[in-house]
């Protein structure tokens, strides 16, 4: 009998940086020519079906134009091609295209494309480089930062994926004025939930510029962007793995996820996460944590920014409930919530937990009465 | 316009042991009540249709035995089964069993499974542990060190996967008793090669001590095992993202690969790379690396290791030569070749390259003349 010693402890840089601005299509091409991703000369921009023509076209075009070898790979938009299948699809089509290990994945969308490019990035001849270029205010607010990326199976959403950091990010503000209303919506939802878990004064600030956010106002959007990142940053640093700390983004999530999955993706991603928030404070109101006025005061900036509050009828509870067990903060076969401490602040349990066991009767009888 | 710095730097230590040794089932028992992988009490046992009743049932068996809630999951045996299809199979199984983040795998079996089951923990929520119980010389030589995982597709062998390492790698030396004359043989090849790019010494102990080997002595594999993971890590902890100097663990794999592929996995993974270390041999001559005693001293130890040394008439030569293309050495278009000097060492171009361009003529030649 004898031991071998694998050592393998080393220092790793993944730093990058955000860039936040208005039509940075040249700026990427500019940084790629002073080296962004080395000497590589190959780029997969990959898209969806409504990107494609608004902005991926254009950047596509560029890198032509500046002599890189370039393809452009499209899926349908919509969360439901956040699949295995979509990456096999993106895959393969760089396989036959003839990509190995040489290139680079320029990821240009919202979250549903940035999660697959960056899990197709991280995967491609064992992990190649990606950027992303974020279209939507929702991939501003949570894609940015962090180094997730995932697909859904049947059985569970974003259980399969890994953790990939890109090379840079651009957030494109100018991108946002070709959003519909319910989708800005959507992405303000993940921007609200950073102001319930961190800031209350930043909670404010959307509430009193709500008007002007959805007119995409440049210095207010600017803003919203930097403070996004910035308690995304503060959260992920600490916690690059998402073993405590980092569950604090999960807020509104355990019944949001749920939601969405049970809507069939009716409900975009923003939209479910609104109903848990609202579903996750009525569970802190219950337990302690918020009061009726915390409750009534996320309930009126989620009515402001036009997303729904309640579940809808056509929503089977029992479903429901069956399907929060496929959340990933579930420990031994036991729900966990991680629950506000009144608005711009979380729950810690026990000094370092930030989710806590949450009997099935109590979430039931909460679901039961929305 | 405004940047954000993502600063993402960090000491991450992934270093793990390596334990060789004879029926080491209770110790990996042992070594989990120890804490190998924290608090985790479920264990998802990954094998094939083969190892399973010869040893991963056992290993499943102690861990109910010990309180562990454990599910064995087993796809047919054989280098086919490394596929995506086998991924997802594998997922599904076990998100339908209820396991989620807090799991560990246990893989139990040859490279295949090891391969694959790296894989599945490498992007099961984001990345759970996992733990290898190899059964096999070829999982010994080849899977134990380097955390490569990876599937094939239709189009590339090995391009999809990632690095993730082990939290232990048991290789039970006892085990290699119930494999076929074949797949020891197999193995071989992977030690062989291991032998020719570090070790004249390694090469000519393996050479005198062939017999032995296949009778499986105690002493010896125990010294072979041992020298497979000291020439792997050398390589793998100077480079451990296969830019550099890992290549030259590509010796014979260009044309090895390739003709796997061809051949449909007619031919084993040790049988296709004994003949593509002659193939390489033969280019390593043509190019002034190596001497006829080189080459006929490789053929003399494939030949006692009971591996072919020459393409079998059924390999279609030019389906061949399109195949290397697909390897993941290939730069610009262009093949690159790993080249020995002498036996036990190999060429190094241009201070730190260590795959050389060949041009497709000159492949072709050799490949035409085996």
């Amino acid at each position: 009998m004898s031991i071998f010693n694998v050592g393998l402890k080393k220092v790793v840089d993944d730093s990058y940086e955000i860039e936040i601005g208005y039509e940075l299509e040249r700026k990427l091409i500019d940084d790629l020519r002073a080296g962004l991703v080395g000497t590589i000369k190959k780029f997969v921009v990959v898209t969806d079906s409504i990107v494609k023509e608004l902005y991926a076209d254009r950047i596509y075009d560029l890198l032509l134009q500046n002599d890189y070898q370039s393809d452009i790979i499209v899926f349908p938009a919509g969360e439901k091609s956040k699949t295995r299948q979509t990456k096999e699809f993106i895959e393969d089509a760089m396989l036959e295209k003839g990509y190995r290990r040489d290139c680079c994945i320029i990821a240009v969308g919202g979250g549903v494309v940035t999660d697959i490019a960056g899990f197709v990035a991280g995967t491609f001849g064992r992990g190649i480089p990606f950027i992303n270029y974020a279209t939507t205010l929702l991939a501003a607010a949570d894609a940015s930062i962090g180094g997730k990326t995932a697909v859904d199976t049947p059985l569970a959403t974003n259980l399969i994926g890994l953790f990939h950091q890109p090379k840079k990010v651009y957030i494109d503000i100018s991108t946002w004025k070709t959003l519909e209303k319910r989708q800005i919506s959507s992405g303000l939802a993940e921007t609200i939930k950073h102001a319930c878990i961190s800031s209350r004064e930043f909670f404010d600030y959307l509430l009193a510029n709500m008007d002007a956010i959805f007119e995409i106002n440049d210095e207010i959007c600017q803003n919203i962007a930097q403070e996004n990142c910035k308690v995304k940053y503060q959260v992920v640093t600490k916690d690059e793995r998402e073993s405590g700390l980092r569950e604090i983004l999960n807020l509104g999530h355990t019944v949001g996820r749920a939601i969405e999955t049970v809507s069939e993706y009716q409900l975009l991603h923003g939209e479910a996460l609104a109903i848990g928030l609202v579903a996750e404070v009525k569970l802190s109101k219950k337990l302690g944590y918020c009061t009726d006025e915390d409750e009534a005061l996320l309930i009126k900036i989620l009515d402001r920014a036009n997303l729904p509050v309640a579940i809808p009828s056509y929503i089977d509870r029992e479903a429901l409930i069956k399907k929060l067990y496929t959340d990933k903060k579930v420990k031994n076969g036991e729900l966990r919530f991680v629950l506000q401490n009144g608005i711009g602040d979380v729950m810690v349990f026990d000094g370092d937990q930030y989710a806590k066991t949450i009997p099935e009767n109590m979430a039931r009888e909460i679901i039961m009465s929305m």
